[in-house]
């Protein structure tokens, strides 16, 4: 069972930092349910940081949840959100934003991020009532495939949502991976800027659990408690995220993992082009696609924990390495020279 | 601040037994989503401790989810669930269960617990397809308000249910203190055979968060992650449940530690007896409900953090204290010498 | 089977002008789902009747789709509305408004009708995020059980309504009976001026079916066909509705109609009173609930097909006798002599 | 305004025999909400005509009501239906199946009929929890665009169908027109023992309103009333629907109707056909889909009613002809004439 473990960057518990702040905080009687002075600072401090006063930050148990209660308290019941065909919220959240009563519209898509012309079709082609009424354009932060959308990607996504009077939301499940990426030319304070709400994902990056919503639209942020709630995902012990994200943030560790993460993927990555293997996809966030034979797969599986991703042909297959703030320089050194010597 | 704290039993972390398992395991890598080792054998201990191996045990966040999620996957969309008035599924989940689809009928109940008369009565009235089709009946042990169900009367329950082909859940938020409660009479065991489901709440005894749901009807099975999943209630580090679930069952501190809180919350009973305050219902579990004038409450809350619970009359009000097993000795003590002197 | 027919009403087809109507302009091609000239025509009249110029009118095709989608359209996931126990859509309507997410209230009533310190009451006891947010209150005008609000009681009801930011929506399924009772001191317009949106009921008042809404409220129009297509209540024939509604309102049918309703249901009680027979509660709309005897029942079963109400105590029981366009005055004579003569 | 009308099937109001039908029965006093004898003979005259006499027949107001109400009570939350990309559910009902819960997935398709194995690669790609779970195939037949499922087609779906343990669902808002085709292999019977539930579509074919949802599964069958009245499907003169199909098949007018229908549009198709104008799609059903230029549009919409189907170049569009019960042989005439002088 000692085999290297890139299948995920959620296999271990918190970050010692996380861990840390929760171990000396745990006896402090606080108020619950997210009210309190943890949270409070947590909030305030995030806000800071987004460059945005007037957000509302929320603390949520996890990104499908908040996905859910946030597009849930965004549109009326005949609206839509819009998506790309591999988005989360399409594909691996068992129907949750249809659970809430949302129809998710398909746009047209190119390395996993909508095109604003697809926005512009969907749009177009829903013209009255007997159809669904497209509200919120739904993208991630690095994509389902751990591209990253450039700064000016983003500004066009809200150009066409202005002109359409359609809502931004981005999914920040691994905010902090898109953020470093060396790729990355939108910061925080431009995704706070472009987006009508994201959130900042803490699971993914050193939390035990939970994501940082940050609702800049001040006209969507009424009664958003009700809404956690009434969908079930307010906890007693609110003060658990207030905590979490407070350790997260004060010294900026966030990024420093997101940036550790990058830097193990970049490794595998440079072993991957030394053995001439092909990425799926390119990317420069803490996801690698490598393009293997089956039989590379098969012997690379008795060594290594990792997800088949898919099937490119007969003798090719996709499978996906992804590191994180617990991943070590001696593992990701490892698997680079197996990929070298692939 | 240094008032004494008493006025819930989720104002702290996580008991330290809890913490330094979570700490001890921390950069273990594990699977996600609550299918690694420590959720199996944290759900085989559980099912042992309930004596009903065919159980389904499910790790939940919160006990509003759990509710919603196990009352939803029960029921078709014209069903409903019967509670008391006081039930914490018809006041305090801001209509969870209502926002996935169902209604939620009231029976009659004394001292916070429905009575059988009172099920009978509102299936007698649900007679055809205009209304809706109770379904489930939903009792919290201990209830809202402390009072715990004897063994028989969860037994006469079981019978009403049977006779109307109903189901019987029970939301054991506070299931420790209940089970260790001086006048307890059903067992957990007890608890398990009697009901269709259940869950063992987690929150207010120990952990950080975490409910173990215990489906005891294979009937009502299938499927269940889907549904955990479709309501957004699955947690990606799913293990955080198994391995606080574990540490509090695998010594048996979870009764302990409830048996504690019932025991601080005997020595403020203690207190108010000798000092002529009355309950505002006679509880032997974790919380206490004194009643008392207005002026003694303005100045308790000078020195003492509790919950404002009711106005009784023009002069008197009920209050309510709530022990854990955060609470120390010293504490208790000291409150049930305010009661005294009252 | 030639019982005397005051089952309900709603036991007959459409009344001969209505099936004129439609018999007329059957061969006529219109476009579909309510956009045609009569749909127009009908709604332009109906806001002229109801002094409200600036109302967005809806034909809809039933009570409990029409209190259901305009209660959705109002209200966001958790919001809830709040009725009398007795209200129809918290009893007869299958869980239809928690069917699409919200709670129904229950409000103190007095003879059916809501009490506005019924309504402050649940006000004031919904304070946090904790539980639903109360947002409409329902009533029905005339209620289940007959009565009628007055004029001063509409007013009052606005009033709680205006301080609490609470919309105010009417069930008009019988409201013809209402405006026309003897009783009657509100009038259409006072309940189109007093209310944010209520339905004119067609199905119990000489139409095949449909209800026309009346949303006065100009905040509460955007996107209601929308709302309509997407809870199943848009069928594609809409202009029948239109055609119906045209005819029952283009000579003021509609109030004659329910005025003989009115008069048959007087005539019963008349004889009633001549009997000596009692109404479980006192109406001057076209319901009537006399108390009589089990024996009387039985008997009077034989002859007359009518609804078993509730029992009184163990001799007695209410039974219920529903008049209508449809009723002739023989019938009620005939009706009236039985009561005269128990 | 003397367009000729070839804009849809739904454009008028009732065949004269039906109208004939309501109107004879009209005063008759029957029970409500579908419980009469005429609902319970058409019912049973259904039974009959699909030869499955253990089948459940429900009389529903409308197309997109039926399906929702069918789907969602025959699915669990976190199940979904899989459709064509041109289904009526997944384009023109605004997001009804949706509202209620579930996902429509997407397989491919050809024609506008969804092909076997693209729903077994909707099965083969949702593979666990974090995904929805196939669970019923909903086509139309007609499909969307007119074309007709053979039997072998039909049987190949059953098939794929059976593997996977799903249930197969057929729209029939066209289906007299399905049945009818010159292409038509399929009979009634075949639809009703090859699916597990269908409807029969009345307002396209002569009813004022109203399909009849044949429920042959019997394990679907249970407590289906409660499922129509729970999501606002249920009107109070339910025998109007009885009477209407009564009246549509006790001398099997209901097929000569659509007959009627298929052979104006064959009258449309040969004009077509003479003129060398092509069709978009080659269809033997009520719907015609001529491909002409932008002129011809213009120049056509100054005589006949149509609807612009879609652009196909920058010349040329498709537009779409709709023939009913209610279209005369000269209006057909007409218009094939203008087709062939295009």
């Amino acid at each position: 069972m000692n085999k290297l473990f890139f299948r995920n960057d959620y296999g271990e518990g918190a970050h010692p930092v996380i861990l840390k702040k929760l171990t000396e905080t745990n006896l402090e009687h606080t108020c619950g349910y997210g009210l309190d002075a943890y949270s409070m600072k947590a909030a305030e401090l995030i806000r800071e940081k987004c460059g945005r006063p007037e957000a509302a930050v929320h603390m949520m148990v996890g990104g499908t949840s908040a996905n859910m209660i946030a597009l849930s308290a965004f549109m009326r019941p005949y609206e839509a959100a819009i998506s790309a065909e591999t988005g989360h919220i399409n594909v691996h959240e068992t129907g949750t934003v249809e659970g809430s009563g949302h129809k998710v519209l398909i746009a047209a898509s190119k390395d996993g991020k909508v095109l604003p012309e697809g926005v512009q079709a969907v749009v177009d082609a829903h013209t009255d009532e007997h159809m669904v009424h497209p509200r919120v354009v739904y993208i991630s932060q690095p994509t389902e495939i751990g591209t990253v959308y450039s700064l000016n990607e983003l500004k066009a996504l809200r150009e066409v949502c202005d002109r359409n009077d359609l809502l931004l939301y981005a999914d920040g499940a691994r905010l902090g991976s898109a953020l470093e990426a060396s790729e990355a030319t939108a910061t925080l304070r431009d995704l706070a800027a472009l987006t009508d709400a994201f959130y900042i994902g803490g699971t993914k990056n050193g939390l035990f659990f939970g994501e940082a919503l940050v609702i800049g639209n001040v006209q969507l942020q009424k009664d958003f408690r009700f809404m956690i709630k009434n969908r079930g995902g307010m906890i007693a012990k609110g003060r658990l995220c207030g905590v979490m994200f407070l350790a997260a943030f004060e010294n900026d560790d966030y990024f420093a993992w997101a940036k550790h993460a990058n830097q193990m993927a970049d490794i595998i990555r440079t072993g991957m082009e030394k053995g001439g293997v092909k990425q799926f996809i390119a990317t420069t966030t803490n996801q690698v696609f490598p393009v293997i034979t089956r039989e590379q797969e098969k012997a690379l599986a008795e060594k290594v924990e990792f997800e088949h991703w898919g099937d490119i042909d007969e003798n090719h297959v996709a499978i996906r390495f992804v590191t994180s703030w617990a991943t070590t320089e001696e593992d990701a050194r490892a698997l680079a020279m197996m990929m070298e010597a692939l």
